[in-house]
């Protein structure tokens, strides 16, 4: 396969973010398939139009279903609303397409099986858009504790914050409710935190849990002064990982002056490593080695050392953008496809992140530990 | 009272701060008792002798009850190993003389409960050394909490670690038995995140937590190779305070790279303060107000501004160091026994501390919530 | 005119960064002509061939006078090795093309003339590849500047250094050479320095310099143990701005440990900006208004508010990387072609960069004042 | 000798700080005679003996002749305005004591080598008090370039800024007039940066130099609207070092933000370091060792491992203070008078850095370069 056609539903943030992607993956890589923009969809019609035109698509629908069932179409990136993931992806799959689904996966436990449930029977690849792990920068953290470089792992600790709740006079919208949104701040963000602390420190064996919502309502309009906000604006839990680590995350949806706060420090027996995704090309090391009155915490710049770094820039500390990430992504699904093996995080590696983040709410607010296995 | 006279008893790490702190006081602040060096106590008497010398006190002994009944010493600073605070503040304040304690109180709360017991029907002041609240800029971060700078506090984090047992192949000492050191992280770090957590936000209500010790043993020489640790490298926390906000706080005496690693954020409904004591001489401020495209986190230098930073130097960002802490400490004992009114934290205020400590390190162990009015 | 033909000269590290820029310029903003990518320019063919395919170009070809000679071709990019770039310029402007030229313009200051006037007589646009200038973190530096935000301009400092040229064992090549690569530091890394020190301030009138071969000879192969350095390695100047203001540049490509550090701090009269592209979506604002203890350095992360970053990403923080500066760049000309005005950083303005670097390298060597209009 | 005695000359800001060093530094170190704190000079009286009793002194004096003249002092320090320094240092070496004058010497040349030859002829012991010199971070910088850890040295760059002259609408003061005060910020800032770097790069051969006085009138009450201010505000210059080093300098004390930013970077052909005393128990060091993908600023934290931090306190990373450098400076004069040899910066080292700022101040003002043997 030299070629591959795309269909992207939804325009919003991470339409976009996909379009970009998929226009420069071949030429940054090029060594996938090349892609071809085929179809956008997006409501209303003129919408889509504008759209496709804009982000050089050949064809716009406003019809998903005619998208995924597109002949000229072989992978569906679906951008949508988090509730209309499970249906569309499982409609893209049935249908044979490859599949990269925006995070997280759905907003029930439930509708997230369902989509394991239709990609395992099928031969289609698929990834879920868990960015952050496909930043150089993590990539060269995971490659430093496989390395043993920090030693054995003893401790983690994860943050993510924005501060797009923060404000309490926002107004109410669909955000705030279970039924719209699912989750709160763990869906939108707490999710990211649990795939860098899986995939540096591996699975979660159990976990006790704090929700707090801190906006307990908000103004909805002149008929309503106000209404409930249904899901949790912070969420904070002690981690027990399966090989016996410990750790403790926390998230906020609510914290002022935290534009894009990802960050953790993982402690080993030798070393610690630190990153924050506000300095996205940066990560910073401790190794206890050479002479003590040497020793400090090394800040290192991203660069072509750093793999997939060299192929969008040759110059270290040039910096890679949040949008090249999605474009790493891209690749990760395209070679998968290429090389007829599993992209990673797969709908099913993605749902083991969608149990610890069910299990963190449901910890909160029942008080009580929750065992993983049984989610 | 124009002098007062010091009694010193342990001339380690924290002894010689305090004959500094109460050699330089006077000078520094101007308004309070001039402190007399009276007598110092150490072991054997020849090391008494020398840094009585080197200290500038004017007399040394071995026994520590002579030098709490000596005439001439109105306070007694008590630097010793944890365990001997106890029987030493009794006998202190039992003969009537005002108390300068170092933290964390006792190894058990028992202990603790004696002390404040002892200091309850005696007018003596007390002060227990809790140096970090004494910062300039933990000062102000308190006034700005205070002043509502950054609005209803809905959230706090915090940190402390230092790596002195991050090395795996450090020999076993009396530190790692309950018996001798009792608490592992919290006695030595925790208690003081405690002391700033309670300062910033109130008492705190209920809690659960996760401890772990990740070197279980630790070599012991040729006869025991290895013998075990009994208290815990690693504490971390989920706090729920009286008034409502939620917390996280962490503790490691074994994570390499951080030295003075005491570091908290707090969460209001109108921005957020960051510090972190390995910059103690600056705090970082978030406020949602001017223009966005000017917000950002505001790294404030301490200076004059930030009482009583300017008594030490009349110009900002020269920066305070830890010892002139312990001076200030100095300062509000002498200032409380000069205007007769109690110095904070007291043993009264510090038991509160004490509590929480213990109540994490009971949590961790047992796997259950508990609530502070329990402990 | 709806699309626009783009001829590409050169695949190298700039050559990557023009297609991706015009690959994603029309998605990314929407409203300019979309490029085509029409023809692509390398040696041999075969090379050719392989990143035509790659970027995504229409046609290869080996001969660069048949490109900029291509009816299909509106648009002519030109990242070939300085020394080139006059012909293909000039070549370019006589068949009618708009010209995206690389930076520096030339070896030699005749050559860069040259080129304005082949541009003067033409009514193409041009630009030059200043992307630093495109930085929304620096366009948002110079509205503060032109806003007043920091009061009266009073001092500039600013430095540019990076480190591929810090180790003494690597070997001699074409760039040490005066014939081959003119300028040393001030041609690969001065020259955008300078960029944005007149961006800020506004012309140089004349200026004292420090030039310095640290490096005097270099490992040569065999024959040649080791071949002259005729170019600076590193370069300093003072700078007497036209509006009074003076300032203080230096530029090394020998400095370990830098590798995008292109900074810069303006002093106002009534406050201070400070900036390092090493942290490129990170601009610190301290402006002398509020009480003086909240005062302080104010750490702006770009984001929506600071266009045009919200075309690439909605959501602050989030981070833009090198490549999209030059998009933003390729916007810029774009956006110039189709409203028929002129391009900023022309040709022409351009010259006035390149005539203040080759007065730094006269300084230094002839040890005078060099005023800018005696150039 | 077991104690010296100590008179004291100011109460200000320098007066202040030499009392707490003085007092302190027999505790800190254990190694030197102890101070005897005999006299302190101040006028009126009434201010003599308050200072003299908050500081500990013995007596009070009003009249400074007496104090340089009385027998119990051996050692007398200068902390006066700046104007006064030459009389009272050449009347104590003439008395026979021992000398810590403060920075800069006078305010001539003529004056400053007045005081170096009223030294040369006595046995007495002097320093001055650049106290920065005696940071244990700038110590260690010290040791990793004599060491080679850098490499050869290359490039050296320095920076002092404060802003306590950045508001236009201070008003007018003497420290506007070379009458009283001399040099501008030269003498304030500049001459501390000079001696960090003849200190790390050795003493300088020759300069060219740029000096402005950006606020040339500022208000003088009512009668006179406005008075001329004579001395500049920044100060930048190119140096030529003896070794061949290029270098470049620039001091504001107008620079809106900077409270104590006395920083410099110094580049090796094996590595660099940085440093900023507004963060001055840090220092960053970058070698080109080991691999690539794992080099990067270390940013070290000074401990114990940084003597004599750790005569101050055992553990690392928790912070000396602005006034523990002072008390470095006196142990260094104390062990100097203890061990019979110079201190250093004696008073003929800290000539040479009067000569750099003076060169520096001409250079400006002639546009010429000026050869520091011609000074």
């Amino acid at each position: 396969m030299d070629t591959i056609g795309i269909g992207l539903i939804g325009t919003g943030f991470m339409g976009k973010t996909h379009a970009l992607a998929y226009g420069a993956v071949a030429a940054v890589f090029g060594d996938v398939p090349v892609p071809r923009l085929e179809v956008l969809c997006d409501t209303p019609p003129e919408s889509a139009e504008r759209f496709s035109a804009q982000f050089g698509f050949a064809r716009a629908t406003d019809d998903w279903r005619a998208l995924v069932n597109d002949p000229a179409v072989d992978l569906v990136c679906i951008t949508t609303p988090n509730k209309l993931h499970a249906e569309m992806v499982n409609a893209a799959l049935a249908a044979g397409k490859h599949v990269h689904c925006e995070k997280p996966m759905a907003l029930t436990l439930a509708d997230a099986q369902s989509m394991v449930n239709s990609a395992h029977v099928k031969t289609a690849k698929t990834i879920v858009g868990y960015n952050y792990l496909h930043n150089p920068a993590f990539i060269h953290a995971r490659k430093l504790v496989s390395d043993g470089t920090i030693g054995r792992i003893v401790h983690f600790r994860g943050f993510v914050d924005e501060d797009y709740q923060a404000d309490p006079d926002l107004p109410w919208t669909w955000r705030a409710t279970k039924a719209n949104a699912g989750l709160g701040t763990l869906g939108d963000l707490g999710c990211h935190l649990v795939s860098l602390a899986i995939g540096l420190v591996g699975p979660v064996e159990s976990l006790i849990a704090q929700t707090q919502t801190v906006h307990k309502t908000r103004p909805a309009g002149d008929d309503h002064p106000s209404k409930p906000v249904e899901n949790e604006d912070i969420a904070s839990a002690l981690l027990s990982f399966e090989n016996g680590v410990g750790g403790v995350i926390s998230s906020s949806r609510s914290a002022w002056g935290r534009k894009c706060y990802l960050a953790f420090e993982i402690h080993g027996d030798k070393g610690m490593i630190r990153f924050d995704q506000e300095r996205m090309n940066e990560l910073e090391l401790y190794v206890n080695q050479g002479p003590k009155s040497a020793q400090g915490f090394t800040k290192i710049l991203t660069g072509p050392e750093h793999p997939p770094y060299g192929l969008f820039c040759p110059a270290p500390g040039h910096q890679l953008g949040f949008n090249d990430l999605k474009t790493i992504e891209a690749h990760a699904l395209l070679s998968a496809i290429r090389d007829n093996k599993q992209a990673c995080p797969s709908l099913a590696d993605a749902f083991e992140i969608e149990k610890v983040i069910h299990a963190i709410a449901e910890a909160g607010e029942q008080g009580t530990r929750k065992q993983l296995n049984e989610i």
